[in-house]
């Protein structure tokens, strides 16, 4: 099957924007068996919209359009389609309950051009949008198929996951089925893990086998086709076990929507453990992390944001001639920090973080010094220093998330 | 003039990288005041590169083609454009000297494949390629010009500078220049905004009004042509104000990289005041967001991160009975939050947040009931109460956004 994706919207042929969603559905589309031939970008304008769709009818089997599907006058990939389609446009009954929900609930006046983010062409099958208000749309004729996506990457990335990828599924009616898998690593870089396994990648027909780099992790994800599901998943046990054999020192945990965060709080969930923390560096945002995963409360009660010296010596009850001595971005004030915190809250674990954000150094040390202290149970406490690269938000991100994989294998071994 | 960018590679097309070079080109032309009309993609295929030369040949005047330029059997963009536009491809001297020089110095032997990177269409003019090997080339015919580009965008955007920009330049004459501003509003849906301003953005052309989304804020691009920059800004001014006449209430700050957060850590270094934080709901995210701001630390020591009921107790000294009576999600407990932080951290506003960030009800208040306290210098402190929609997720970050929004009208009306 050929496929071709055409975004839509000015913005992004002024160049404004950088077209991420393409390259998302074109890995998505590989992933189902889908050859991808053309892409292209046409602005908010009907005449040329059109002129896309009749030449990607000549070439394509799925025209996929991403974009265009919101309230403003700019937005008219639905009205352009169904019109192409000699359809009218109806109302999407789901769609429109759940804009009026969010106006009644927002106490906010709902104008009239928000019933156009509920509309569909005539005889498309409605996708939800999990994170917006515009409903998607799968609308199947002799020869082709057309599937309609919002443009912003959140809710076009939500939307194909829940209802545009089962909808593709069927449509390419394999006799086959396609069962997917994707393992998470953290602590290695997406080039070597890929040297790692470049035997493993470079053999490897049946489960294929992608990496891909997120930001500070990287994911594999394993395809395996079979006459059944069982098989299937046969093939992908055998592959993630070589896969693991290798590089199984960085890997965390599998799934898509998956992530460090919710390993922890699992793990310790699972053992009883609560945890506190004390932050410089990150100011809260190991905390808020923590508190990203619903049910946190179970294990978290709360911690403390010590930016300053002062506030170190202040919240933390650290003796200020300490902190002098040792300096605030030392392993010693982050063990402090841990200790201290843990023993404040009277929680089982504490972390402390502190280290160099930037772009500045401090105290003699660069930008991207970074010391983590953890107190654990019937252990003594101690800190690890790393050297992170890269802009402030970036060294602040990746001292989080240092800190969960400390934890994450702390915890494994202490479960053993 | 009407320009189309052809993106040359099948990497691009299967999604394996993502297309960075044609939104910046796209900027560049739109400074140039060139309109792109056209975006798209083909992969390392000669003959849908053929159908997509001829397809631009119809529509547009100006066509730039990007990547494919490089010595491997996949680069086939110069010989395409070569065989299409009838002419063989000859060698650049200059070019040839600096791939020779580049072997030479290194002490490697060059491979005969080099020496493609150093040809172009007879009758073209040669782009130095200040960061790489392959001449770029801009060719001329009655109706149309072409200009071919390398791939790599450290490349592309030297060779843009260096050699491409001034002959685009010459080529279009500009008479005129093309200026942008970006005003920034929060607190206000994009469709709102968009009804409020519609007639103004109907009757509008110089400068155009584009709005814009962005995760719980809306921007609007203001673009003017004139023929001299004094010009363009004042039809900026006088739009601006327009503007600012219907929806200022709103509007925060402009700039492309500008951020509510930014404006308000502004605002508060301005007016030498210190800020701290009690969060529930937010974890950490409030105090995270204000850190965000390289320089915080003026303005900012630490704070609290209080998710239970007993350490807002125990970290607060909050009475357990008057947290018990009005519930932790009560305007009563932000209030509380704010100002004993306030007192704790002798800080010169305390901020409280509290709420439900779901996904299930607390204290039969549905999830997206949050409320923030304000306790401001010399000041009864207040909270106020929003119904926020959306995952976890995104409840906790309109609640920190809300906060800065609130705090950032606060401190406009003080400084006055």
């Amino acid at each position: 099957m050929k496929a071709e994706i055409i975004a839509v919207g000015t913005e992004l042929l002024l160049g404004e924007i950088t077209n991420t969603t393409t390259p998302y559905v074109a890995r998505e589309l590989a992933q189902l068996g889908i050859d991808v031939y053309h892409q292209s970008v046409v602005g908010d304008n009907q005449a040329r919209l059109t002129e896309a769709l009749q030449q990607a009818t000549t070439r394509s089997d799925l025209i996929i359009l991403t974009g265009g599907l919101g309230p403003t006058k700019d937005d008219l990939t639905k009205q352009t389609v169904a019109q192409y389609l000699n359809e009218p446009l109806v109302i999407d009954q789901p769609a429109m309950a759940q804009i009026e929900a969010f106006y009644q609930q927002r106490q906010r006046q709902m104008t009239a051009n928000n019933r156009v983010q509920a509309m569909l062409p005539a005889h498309a099958t409605p996708l939800e949008n999990p994170a917006g208000m515009a409903v998607g749309a799968f609308y199947q004729t002799a020869n082709q198929a057309y599937l309609l996506l919002p443009g912003p990457p959140h809710e076009l990335i939500a939307m194909f996951k829940k209802a545009a990828r089962p909808v593709l599924q069927a449509y390419c009616q394999a006799a086959h089925v396609l069962v997917s898998r994707v393992l998470r690593f953290h602590g290695i870089g997406e080039s070597q893990l890929v040297t790692t396994l470049s035997e493993l990648i470079a053999q490897q027909t049946n489960p294929t086998i992608a990496p891909y780099a997120k930001p500070h992790e990287v994911t594999l994800r394993l395809t395996a086709t079979a006459t059944t599901t069982a098989t299937a998943a046969q093939l992908l046990a055998a592959t993630t076990a070589q896969i693991l054999a290798l590089v199984g020192d960085y890997y965390y945990g599998e799934g898509e929507d998956n992530s460090l965060v919710q390993v922890v709080v699992a793990q310790l969930k699972q053992q009883h453990l609560t945890i506190t923390a004390a932050e410089s560096l990150t100011a809260g945002m190991f905390q808020s992390t923590l508190a990203d995963v619903s049910g946190a409360s179970t294990v978290f009660n709360g911690g403390f944001v010590t930016y300053s010296l002062a506030e170190k010596a202040h919240l933390l009850n650290i003796p200020t001639a300490d902190l002098e001595a040792h300096g605030v971005v030392s392993a010693e004030t982050a063990i402090a920090m841990a200790s201290h915190s843990k023993h404040l809250l009277n929680a089982d674990i504490g972390m402390g973080f502190t280290g160099v954000a930037g772009p500045n150094e401090l105290e003699g040390q660069p930008a991207g010094t970074v010391y983590i202290g953890v107190a654990l149970p019937n252990q003594t406490p101690f800190a690890k220093c790393y050297h992170f690269s890269g802009d402030r938000a970036s060294v602040r991100e990746q001292a989080v998330l240092m800190g969960l994989d400390l934890l994450y294998h702390q915890l494994k071994v202490s479960k053993k």
